[in-house]
């Protein structure tokens, strides 16, 4: 069976890794100038060895890590589900809007797009991105505005412009895996800060002030959260801020789900409610309008206390003439991808992620040996394992793998988040894929818990 | 007068950057967590103090340097004319191929190009695109092609994957910019190999090997050549595959602007002539397909030697995790735009920038006190200048100012790209503008020119 279980989007490239090493045996011949000994050697000629660089070699993605150490071979019997891509677009349920594809084409048939914009894109986008997401209590102009190619990219610049090597960043537990792969990869140390499934994953606020030391050059603050769905509260969130404004770090705050919060939720942006914490604040296209594979993101600069100043402006602007920012025919489709996607459009996509959320948590809350966690926002859900009521698996790797053997459902262990134990699942599946999945979860974990009373467990103990 | 003098489209946000700056004085406190004496502040409390990464400060652009230092003031009388804009498409002269933007808008229509595609591109753009650049000699498939965000990501990519900080790379001199801009910002030092002017640019070979040292992780080769619009011949090719052989050091080949030679001239890529150098030829849409907005690039993985083996192609496959690869709706139009581009567009061009390159040549070769270097290729033309016969100017940077000053001409100062006393226009320009623009400039020239005797000037040394 050639089934090909497709992976979180962001991170899901380990598919095409695997079929780009086809080149055989690795060649171990090693150049040397001046350090041989010529006796050793019929000539003083140096030899072939070209090595990837260490900074390729830190750059580690968990996720396929993870994954690639998986055996993921379906049951034949029954079709493969997968709930691990985090990519809306893969089943076809979620289109984006006609809107917005509507914009593109009139940027394309206005031949006005096709010339370099200034690197950190154009100023009538800027503008717009501005105008959109400005609002009193935190103002924003197009010149507080950097665009980039996806919110991923945002990150790096972000990452980029506010550390350097040796410093420390404090992300969180359960946490989107890129902040780390990028963090390592340029040789800054990261800090898990804990988020509590249980108080609905808030960050755990003591742990977090613990963490600060006078290395810390950031903290990332994702609201709403991959992998939780988790949606912070305006006291919560006002309690972050004093952490960050007692301990003068900069935030950045990764808003790539902002606004997707179901109803009855209230999804309120960072910047608004601080006027002294210096935030980068990360979004872009890829969820919120359906269109990922675009790499449209945006780095929103608030700064009303002049801390960053010019020159992590400067250096924004710098680092962006690396490699020129984003597509220009998406950049010239923004301002009208912004102000004439109908509010319908969002309304739809929440409604359908609330709904499927639903389902899944009422199905799985009653599945013995699972403890889901309802998500507020996002498109997520993270699903906890009692895996001590599971013997015959380790953790959430066996667990999720066995899945995968014995009912074709694949979820992402979230060991690949850092958090052992549970699993996460991407709730934009059609929802007859959605219910048909929660049963063979049932029907798996009904297989293979173990009931135990009380008084047995505390005595194993 | 408001006019703004746009700059080398690669390189070209000075003007942004300076619109950045807008948020006032620097903030100048400092954050103390310990190492502070307390009796000297009123309390222990941290202050703030956020500034730009090492690697940001790092990221620098000569040509915003060097522009930004420039009096810029056009004449009033006469309408700007700037020859310095490596954007073929800023006068409307140059637009693309209907058939690039049909297959734009079919990609959009299919609705199968807006989720994630892999980070190192669809398989079948990859397949597209090594199919369109295979042939006997150096045979490619998909696996052999990353995508990129522009040529500008690809060579990030290959410098990343193939350096360490401590690293050296060979470069040319004169050169596109941005190898040197992304090098040092990675704590990689480069050395510079002189192309010789009075050879139509060929490398200085000798210069080229004796800056090999055990430290020279690879060399740039950059044909046809930004800014010289030079074009290396079969043999020049073969001669530094043998220094590259010899010495054991793999090439990164910008070939951005293959195929964009004139007729009479023949552009021969460089890995077909080479079995056992291990190439990264990097590569896009920008220049010859006249949309440099749409940041589409590539790298050509050839290794026929297995010297890369599969450490490069890992590493590289890791890197463009970072932030996940170019926009899809382009990566979906690729097939099409290469299969189906008709052989007269590009043809049309090159015909286009041959003749505005004569019309160039000819008038400049007669203007006493001016030496264009007559190009084959690209979009460039090198004009040296006798700056002994122009004892108002100091170098290229005044003479070029006071050419903005008095003519409303702008070209770029060859200081730019560390050749001092040249200067490049681009020939992209309309037909009348470039006449104009060199009647111009031979006034100019005419009005600062101070002929002297051979003898009167001998006696000078
Ligand atoms: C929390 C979070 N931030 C950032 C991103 C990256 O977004 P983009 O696709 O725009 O690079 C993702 C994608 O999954 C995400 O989940
Ligand atoms: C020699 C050379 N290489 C690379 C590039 C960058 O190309 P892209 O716009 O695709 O990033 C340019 C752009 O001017 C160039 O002149």
């Amino acid at each position: 069976m050639s089934f090909v279980v497709k992976m979180n989007g962001a991170l899901n490239d380990g598919i095409h890794s695997k079929g780009m090493n086809g080149n055989g045996v690795h060649h171990l011949s090693v150049r040397t100038h001046v350090s041989v000994n010529p006796a050793k050697l019929k000539s003083n000629r140096p030899r072939w060895t070209v090595r990837p660089s260490e900074m390729s070699k830190k750059t580690l993605n968990p996720i396929r890590a993870i994954v690639d150490g998986m055996k993921l071979t379906p049951n034949p019997e029954k079709p493969m589900i997968a709930l691990s891509i985090g990519d809306p677009t893969v089943f076809g349920n979620l289109p984006t809007d006609d809107t917005v594809l509507q914009a593109m084409k009139e940027a394309i048939d206005s031949h006005k797009f096709n010339g370099y914009a200034p690197s950190v894109g154009y100023q009538k986008s800027r503008d717009a991105v501005a105008n959109f997401y400005s609002c009193p209590e935190a103002p924003l102009e197009g010149k507080d505005v950097i665009l980039a190619s996806g919110c991923s990219q945002a990150i790096e610049l972000a990452i980029s412009v506010l550390c350097n090597p040796g410093d420390n960043i404090l992300i969180p537990r359960p946490g989107f895996s890129l902040y780390k792969t990028l963090a390592v990869s340029m040789g800054i140390q990261v800090k898990h800060y804990n988020l509590l499934p249980e108080k609905s994953w808030k960050i755990d606020l003591k742990h977090l002030e613990s963490l600060i030391d006078d290395k810390t050059a950031c903290m990332i603050i994702n609201n709403p959260s991959n992998p939780c769905g988790s949606v912070f509260s305006k006291d919560h969130l006002h309690k972050i801020l004093s952490v960050a404004s007692r301990n003068c770090i900069p935030i950045l705050a990764d808003e790539i789900y902002g606004d997707m919060v179901f109803s009855g939720c209230d999804f309120q942006s960072l910047a608004p409610l601080s006027s002294d914490v210096p935030i980068l604040s990360c979004g872009g296209l890829a969820k919120r309008w359906l269109v990922p594979g675009w790499r449209m993101g945006w780095i929103l600069i608030h700064d009303r206390n002049n801390i960053f100043g010019t020159g992590i402006r400067e250096g924004l602007v710098k680092l962006s003439q690396r490699i020129l920012g984003p597509c220009t025919v998406v950049q010239g489709a923004l301002e009208s991808i912004l102000n004439d996607t109908p509010p319908e459009f969002y309304q739809r996509t929440i409604s359908f992620l609330k709904s499927n959320s639903e389902i899944c948590f009422s199905e799985l809350s009653t599945v013995p040996g699972l403890n889901p966690v309802m998500p507020s926002g996002a498109m997520y859900i993270m699903v906890g394992i009692e895996i001590e009521h599971f013997p015959e698996f380790q953790n959430d790797v066996e667990f999720t793998e066995r899945l995968v053997t014995e009912q074709s459902v694949f979820c992402l262990p979230a060991t690949a988040f850092e958090y052992p134990n549970f699993f996460r699942i991407v709730v934009t599946v059609p929802e007859d894929m959605m219910i048909e999945a929660c049963i063979r979860i049932r029907e798996f974990c009904s297989r293979h818990y173990l009931p135990r009373s009380l008084d047995s467990h505390e005595l194993d103990q």
